[in-house]
């Protein structure tokens, strides 16, 4: 049975990944490699608006962030964590592994933190060196304003690093223009190959606070991948498949362009939510994200069976809440590999299957709001992905 | 322009392998993945003679080994490492970087640790805990006898952890009728999938020990792991792809037969080797191993060059020395998915290649060794990997 992800990660994969990752392997300590790997670098930096290195670890997103933590504090140092879902929460849990104290400035699921209240939290915990953050909250669907964030606490000489792990490929981050500090991702959301891969860049701030940094770090040494990357190196046996499909993506995305592909996620993102509003649903987050809309699951359906029905009868596949919220989020995935006509097919699976579970709707209408979000956001022409 | 690899990792891939890696990805909250997971966790544990969890962790094998580190010590504890190549060398730098005390039994490159030796420092500092080595050197293609000196350190109450990167899928381990506590290994050599994998498996005795371990790990959580695995999950998004690539690999090795596997390594080794010595060639270890064979560059011979051309002219890639055996090494990888034709492609273009540079041989002669070797392995029947 045919099964289409639209789940906020793992996401579709271009063809082009695929083959790429058919093709033999090759091996590593090699020239034709280390090319292939510092054009890979070169497409990221591009993407992420940056001149400084992304470096390619061989991990989840979850290790990058942990590569964010272990090389930039030490043991008793104080950091800030904004959290509001489940990810921002695994900031927190990195650094009390560590033994870093961390400030938790905590919102309620849905909700985005305001600088206000991350002012707050700098003025009370003036020793915090790093304020840690998630752009796109994948949990809930909500995106967070790092870039005001991250000038508050530039003001106050603290660090900014944000998990753009569902927003990289989704948002400008425009990194050598922000005032973040650091940026982490995975290979498995907007840039469209398999989960494996996790990425880090630090600016300035970032690699002066990591030549202090005294935490235990080995296979997630920073410094140390930053040397091996100028001779197209990683310090360990890189994952050489996803490194080529990472190669793939990239240029389909730099085919593609930059400005385009955001354009695009905004697109899909505009049209996902009108039609859900159109089906008298509301949206989780105040503000949401376009890599994932999180919709609340109305009184009288059930949060589990409609996901069930979407893949068993309409073979796509989205995702449910998490924790907490499970089974009271429908979250429809639309980062990375997504065109017009796949938004249509997610809809349209979205209103059957609400339909077969006895929720009242006019039969089109989510589908019919999303072609009108498509048509308002103009040309008509054709949205491609490569 | 066709290359095949003969490199100690990454390894040739089988087509089913490519296969898996092709298809639409799936994911892994789901009963499929769950299954396949358990399943691919079984075959591991059936492979390596082992009732104990197999965690998969999504990185390279020296993640998995400062896993190895991590969740075994404590900050100020003490450890031997035995080495005598990078690899071994590659514990001590773990344990020093989390503030492990680490006495190193060092034997020059090529050697391999005697029993005694390993006693000795055994008696010198009665306060380690782990004892951590390499089974099969694959910088110096050294088998060292880590079955006799775990037994030894368990006369001790020390616990005995293996670097098996290169000795899983080529040697019987029978962990659980061991004296071995814990075993670690990659996923790009006898396991026949692309690098990106590490795994981890751990025995009663370095279970209890991680009860009490104290040193920060967070991605590398080897309690949280084995807490996952019994719900066929892991605490992070796990590299998918190479998981299912992992699922075919070892149905593959299932197959073919754990013994059938052990002895097709055991063929193809003793006839590279004698297709080496039949070249005059000394081979660099004293006790080699099965995974790969070093051979000693000969006086007059470029080191460089011949690897070179066997690539460029007969499309056989091997490695060569590393470190301070750069250039003095030719190191012929057979770990994994090879056959009879694929040894004799080997040695032929070993031979040929050594002949254009000007080694004085006698045309056919290494081919004719390795003919002799596989036909004195007996039967005469084809080798199948599947």
């Amino acid at each position: 049975m045919k099964r289409v992800l639209f789940t906020p990660g793992p996401t579709q994969l271009p063809t082009e990944v695929l083959e790429a990752m058919a093709r033999p392997i090759i091996h590593h300590r090699t020239d034709e490699y280390r090319t292939l790997f510092l054009e890979t670098t070169r497409l990221l930096q591009e993407h992420l608006g940056t001149t400084q290195p992304v470096l390619t670890l061989s991990c989840s997103g979850s290790g990058a962030m942990e590569a964010a933590v272990s090389n930039l504090l030490s043991a008793g140092d104080e950091a800030i964590v904004v959290e509001g879902g489940k990810f921002g929460n695994r900031w927190h849990s990195i650094c009390e592994a560590y033994g870093v104290a961390s400030h938790k400035v905590s919102v309620e699921w849905g909700r985005v933190a305001t600088v206000e209240e991350v002012e707050s939290a700098l003025s009370a915990h003036p020793k915090a060196k790093v304020l840690y953050l998630t752009h796109s909250e994948t949990s809930t669907g909500a995106l967070f304003p790092v870039h005001d964030i991250a000038r508050a606490a530039k003001a106050r000489g603290v660090a900014t690093v944000i998990d753009a792990v569902t927003s990289y490929g989704v948002y400008d981050l425009r990194f050598d223009q922000s005032d973040l500090d650091g940026v982490v991702w995975g290979s498995q959301k907007g840039l469209m190959i398999p989960p494996g891969l996790g990425f880090v860049c630090f600016g300035p701030s970032a690699w002066a606070l990591a030549e202090k940094a005294r935490l235990p770090r080995f296979y997630f040494n920073l410094a140390k991948a930053r040397a091996a990357l100028e001779k197209g190196d990683t310090p360990f046996t890189p994952a050489i498949t996803l490194v080529l499909a990472t190669h793939a993506a990239a240029t389909l995305m730099a085919k593609e362009g930059r400005t385009q592909v955001f354009a695009r996620h905004q697109r899909n993102a505009d049209a996902t939510r009108r039609a859900a509003t159109a089906l008298g649903l509301r949206l989780f987050s105040e503000v949401p994200s376009n890599a994932v809309t999180a919709v609340t699951v109305p009184a009288g359906v059930d949060g589990g069976a409609v996901p069930k029905t979407m893949e068993q009868r309409y073979g796509v596949k989205i995702a449910g809440g998490q924790d907490h919220l499970k089974g009271k989020l429908f979250r429809l995935g639309h980062i990375g590999h997504y065109d017009e006509g796949d938004i249509l097919r997610l809809v349209g699976a979205f209103e059957s299957a609400l339909l077969d579970h006895g929720y009242r709707l006019e039969p089109g209408i989510a589908v019919k709001a999303a072609q009108e979000s498509f048509r308002r956001a103009g040309a008509g022409a054709p949205v491609r992905v490569a």
